[in-house]
C-alpha cells in the first residue's frame, strides 16, 4: 500500500481565560509542527461572549488546518468547585468544536502527558515548553498553553503508535 | 405607540445528564406558556458526543420559538471538583447556544428564581412545579426540569419588570 499514513492532530489545552491548540503531523514515528496559538476570552465580556468567542477561534483552526484526529488535556482538578464550574464551562466549548466536525477526540490526564513528553508525571511548565521545542524545533519557543496543547498531541501521537502496535501483535498472534 | 410588547423569554436549566428548557411569553405581567423539555444526552456517547447532542437539541428549540432573551438557572456549587467541571461542561454548552443566535442572557441564582416563583429561596422542587402550573396553566404537570426552566424564565420576566420600572421612574425623576 502506498497509503500515507500521515495523521494531523489537534492538541487543546482548555482554561477558564485562555484555550491553548497546537497541531502537529504524525506519520509513524515522525512528528512535525504545523501551527499553535492560544484562543483569548476578550475581558469585560459576559460569561456568554467569552465562550462564544473561544468557541469561534477554535472552529477557524479546525477549518484551517483540518485535523484527523484531537488531544484534549483532562484538567487536573483541584480547584474550588466555583472555579472548576468556569473551567467546565470552557472545557466544554472545547469538547464541542471538534465534535460538532466530526473529529475523534482523545482525553489524556496532564501527568499523562508530561510522562509522554518529558518523561516523568510531575515535570514543571517550563520542561515540557523545552521538551516541546526539542521534539518540534520548528515550533520554537511558544508560550505555556501552546506548549501544553502541542504536548498534548505529542502525547496522542505516542499512544496512538502503542494502540497500533498491540492491535497489530494481537492481529499476528490470533 | 401600537408597537406589542410581548417578549419570547427562553429559561435553561442546565445539568450533568438533563438540561431542562421552557419558553413562555411575557407581556406587561401578563405570562403565557409556549412549551417545555428537556434536553437529555444519551447514555454510552463520549463526553463530547453528549455535549453534542445537547447544543444540537438546544439550537433546534432556540430555532423553533425563536425567543428574544433567555434566563439561565445559576447552578448552586456544593458539588466536587469533579462534580463541578463535569456540570460546567454542560453549562458551557448551554450558554453556548443562545449567545450565538446572538441572544441577550441573564443569569439568576437558585433561590433567586424560586424566591419570584414560590416567594421563598428554600422552596422544595414539588412547590415549584407546583407554582408553575399555577402560574402558567396551560403547562399542566411538568418534569422537574422542565419546571425549573419554565421557573427560570418566570424570573427573569418578574425582574425584566422591575429593571423597566426603576427605568421609568428615575427618567421621570431626570
Amino acid at each position: 500500500m502506498t497509503m500515507s499514513a500521515r495523521i494531523r492532530i489537534l492538541g487543546l489545552d482548555p482554561g477558564s481565560a485562555v484555550t491553548g491548540w497546537g497541531v502537529i503531523d504524525c506519520d509513524g514515528p515522525r512528528l512535525s509542527f504545523v501551527a499553535a496559538g492560544a484562543a483569548r476570552a476578550p475581558r469585560g465580556e459576559s460569561a456568554a461572549g467569552r465562550l462564544a468567542c473561544i468557541f469561534a477561534a477554535l472552529r477557524a483552526v479546525i477549518e484551517t488546518h483540518r485535523p484527523d484526529e484531537v488531544a484534549v488535556e483532562e484538567t487536573f482538578v483541584n480547584a474550588s468547585p466555583r472555579d472548576a464550574l468556569v473551567l467546565g464551562q470552557a472545557r466544554g466549548v472545547a469538547l464541542l468544536a471538534p465534535a460538532l466536525a466530526g473529529l475523534e477526540i482523545a482525553e489524556y490526564a496532564t501527568n499523562r502527558i508530561k510522562k509522554a513528553v518529558v518523561g516523568q508525571g510531575h515535570a514543571a511548565k517550563a520542561q515540557v515548553q523545552a521538551m516541546v521545542r526539542a521534539l518540534l524545533p520548528a515550533a520554537g519557543a511558544q508560550p505555556a498553553d501552546a506548549a501544553d496543547a502541542l504536548a498534548a498531541a505529542i502525547c496522542h501521537a505516542h499512544w496512538r503508535g502503542a494502540r497500533r502496535l498491540a492491535r497489530t501483535v494481537m492481529e499476528a498472534q490470533a
